[in-house]
């Protein structure tokens, strides 16, 4: 038996889940937030308790620090030793990654590289390795990348009918993030639909992206050089014509970061609702009258549709449809209004299941099977940690 | 009996097309090149001879003059007064025109403000308007636009994810253009499959895009706010993850218009292949083993595809394919390529019927009808003129 932290940083938070492997059985999961506050919060979830407390928890180092103090003072681990392998999830990988990787020097070196196409992600996952390493030197900690599935979409589907020296300069090409979530999903629907072997996975949380998976393989997702492109999001605008940017930049003597910031924060189901950047919220709007806010949820909608018949079109055919993430697993709602263009490809679903967001959701009539999975990154992060820095 | 003159102006060029209406004879069409130079042409075919004159024509006015001259000389007029009616294929109509209109100073005034929208060509079709305003001014002049025929397009489907103020303050939608071309073949191929109410119209030529068509009415179009949206084209990106702008911008210091010069003139099978802009030059080098050629045209077809299957949902299913315009019409290559995706919706092509360029390619089998169908987007001009003119 090995435990195994999974970890996901942010700008100013920490969540992590250890896990006991092989059996993968959820020994802590919780977050630190606020992170550089007096009033940081640090709350956990252990043996069917909850626990939350404020306290001053200056760097991403202290909240390492405050985690492990936590699980020495609650028995869950003996001492430090007994963490196996910490497992952080990246944001980009590049086109170095195709796979986990074992971290050192030269990996975190590129991870800081990798900054320039991810200069939101990149930068504080790698403050949590190296927060890490600083309180575990000893311990193996290996790298999930958010792009690594996707190596497998062909050069035809990741390539953008740019100037080719851009694709040479700067690696400008579709990449596909989301990656440890339409694996976990494609993984366990393979088990629910064995001979299934066209699938598409719709990840719709407040960042949302829908992938073409054949034979377990990814080959083509809907976000693209950034996570920006595809769906409409909490906050972004998914595509749009490109030359609306500088239209704007124009119009409004924005600069490429005021557009960006335009495109990624201010966008959306928010910028389309004007209620909220929350589907739940936008959802209550509409139900109270609210047109912009219908208008937003038929927008967020007919997207996903856009991008299950294009992928449908990249399968030639369709056996097993996921949803997944926030608003995929708890929305029957978005699940309905789906799912309802979808009966030329042999889509049908039983409204009551929906309702009930259970697993399997398809009509006995249905063609495609039709499955609602809880998504589990962190089981992908703690299963790679395992196979990458070989502790089985 | 009515002669209707059917004008497509450019930057520097003036395509025209005199019709005997109704029955929608021909009497001559032709072109004057290189208008504003010493040595512009002009050329004409009229009763099966071609004819071709290098002379001087310094604006778009006397382009008109040169015309209606050659028609006298040619005694396919009489008079003047036998030109029933001038059509001008109009590129923006806005939210203005959901179909064709006489042509008054308020329309003249608008075409002018809706340039903000299509800089490149709203203008010079106005010069076309006004040169034949002024030498024919008793005749009736009638706009044709390309956006009209996608008004009917819902509202959560040329909306973009955007702050709501900017569809408010500029207009910032989709559009969809080439609207007399998608009319066009969508009504053919109406009288060809009657029973179809599903139909994709895949306008395929240096600029290039497709339509769902549901019952002979427009509900989605590849272009968007502008014509560099949807498809790869000959030197246009089409979809590209919008967030790339920002991120050139930065990297090499480019300006908005630089930026919009890049994405308009120097991508698409052009950026992509480094050859040429021209779908056959870049057939031809993939044939001869050029890779970046081969990348650029699976890239091609590969967007056609996505689009294809996107619109097979907006529409839940297909009845009737349609392929027209340049590359649409003479590539039994990209037809093949295409619909090799699309089985899953019971498309199946004759082989020997697409490498003939046949009216109808579909097999036997096949649940689809697949037709290649020669675009005409000046009978449906002419055929405006006459409705909008009351000319019948």
């Amino acid at each position: 038996m090995t435990k195994i932290m999974a970890i996901n940083s942010g700008s100013s938070s920490l969540k992590f889940k250890l896990f006991e492997m092989p059996n993968e059985e959820v020994l802590v999961e919780g977050s630190v937030e606020r992170i550089g506050f007096k009033d940081a919060s640090f709350s956990y979830k252990h043996d069917g308790k909850k626990v939350s407390k404020e306290l001053e928890i200056l760097n991403h180092e202290e909240a390492v620090n405050q985690l492990l103090e936590v699980l020495i003072d609650e028995k869950m681990i003996a001492s430090y030793d007994e963490i196996g392998g910490v497992g952080h999830r990246i944001s980009h990988g590049g086109t170095y990654y195709s796979d986990a990787t074992l971290i050192d020097e030269v990996v975190e070196e590129r991870i800081g590289e990798l900054s320039v196409l991810s200069p939101l992600h990149n930068p504080v996952n790698l403050i949590g390795i190296r927060s890490f390493k600083k309180v575990l030197p000893n311990t193996k900690q290996v790298a999930i990348f958010d792009t690594s599935y996707h190596h497998t979409i062909p050069k035809k589907n990741y390539m953008y009918a740019l100037p080719y020296e851009y694709y040479e300069k700067y690696d400008i090409r579709r990449y596909g993030f989301h990656g440890p979530s339409h694996q976990y999903v494609a993984e366990e629907s393979a088990k629910l639909n064995p001979t299934g072997s066209k699938t598409i996975t719709c990840h719709i949380g407040s960042g949302a992206s829908v992938s073409a998976v054949l034979d377990g393989k990814s080959i083509n997702s809907s976000m693209g050089f950034t996570p920006l492109a595809g769906l409409v999001m909490g906050t972004r605008t998914g595509d749009i014509d490109p030359q609306i940017i500088p239209f704007i930049q124009d119009k409004e003597g924005l600069s490429p970061q005021e557009v960006k910031d335009l495109m990624n924060t201010k966008s959306g189901l928010l910028g389309l609702s004007g209620v909220s950047s929350d589907y739940r919220d936008v959802e209550k709007a509409a139900d109270e009258g609210n047109e912009r806010a219908q208008l937003a949820l038929d927008v967020f909608a007919h997207q996903v549709v856009h991008y299950i018949g294009a992928y449908a079109a990249d399968l030639n055919g369709l056996d097993t449809l996921v949803f997944t993430a926030g608003v995929g697993e708890h929305s029957a709602r978005v699940r309905t209004e789906i799912t309802n263009y979808l009966s030329y490809l042999g889509v049908e679903i039983d409204e009551t299941k929906n309702q009930q967001d259970e697993l399997s959701i398809e009509s006995t009539n249905s063609r495609v099977k039709v499955l609602v999975i809880p998504t589990d990154e962190e089981v992908i992060i703690a299963r790679d940690v395992m196979r990458v820095a070989k502790l089985n």
